[in-house]
């Protein structure tokens, strides 16, 4: 069984290579981009700009192939692929919350951006604090890293 | 430009018909399910383990196509599709956080399921607060619905 997608968009950003490229959006405080949305697809954008995050879902478009076992930008370990968020994965996509400043003539106007300038973008859905904060959490091996996300940066290990 | 995705699991659940399921996972609190990994994969959930929380990233497979207008469940009045978790979608991933009570050959054992039973899973990511929390939230029309998301079910609309 296969599962044929199509990119809705485009996101720019400032990030022409993965490396020196934030890992995470929250290692890309403040860094401005936009989504180019295809004419088609516009006025589902209706009611989106009374969300200040959005999720976006994205083609990791440079990945091929993939390793069930890597070792991760913040750690000296490997770790199974599903523990990580590296992005050559069996299907790469990408998965990144990002604050959203306007919306304007099918344009998205975004802060904390982490992904590469040309990503095609597969979805957006809201951020809602009822769905999506969660309690008591536990993060496995992330919980032991001491480097800061904040400070990370992609290298070429996953080019 | 078309990109292709394999399934690299089955998610089990008790839900078999859209109708009548949870519309989010914090509608879903305490339904078990489970997920069966597919043999190649399996050595990709080593670590998994240590985190209370992960992304499910799926294909809604009931869905054909979809409106860019849409009465939320929650709501009474038509919304941009992009600022909905509505399952029509152009590219019909569907997104759910979920709890990870246990891995055990190659089977996830997972509560807080919102998804139908023999949903195709195509990632898995772990959930991080340093990544994932967000702060200064405004959820749009979201805010302003005052049914509840623990309670409200799933109906025919999206059928």
């Amino acid at each position: 069984m296969k599962i044929e997608l199509t990119p809705i968009g485009i996101i720019h950003s400032p990030f022409r290579n993965p490396a020196g490229s934030p890992i995470q959006p929250s290692g890309a405080k403040g860094v401005k981009g936009s989504i180019e949305i295809f004419e088609e697809y516009r006025a589902g954008l209706r009611d989106l700009e009374g969300f200040s995050h959005i999720y976006l879902l994205y083609h990791f478009h440079p990945s091929t192939g993939y390793n069930l076992s890597v070792v991760p930008f913040m750690d000296t370990r490997p770790r199974g692929l599903f523990a990580t968020r590296a992005p050559k994965r069996p299907n790469p996509i990408g998965l990144s919350i990002v604050r959203l400043d306007k919306v304007e003539d099918g344009r998205l106007y975004i802060q904390n951006v982490d992904v590469l300038d040309g990503t095609p973008l597969l979805d957006i859905k809201p951020f809602a604090p009822q769905f999506d904060a969660q309690q008591e959490v536990r993060a496995g091996w992330l919980e032991q890293i001491t480097s800061n996300v904040a400070e990370a940066k992609s290298d070429e290990r996953f080019k």
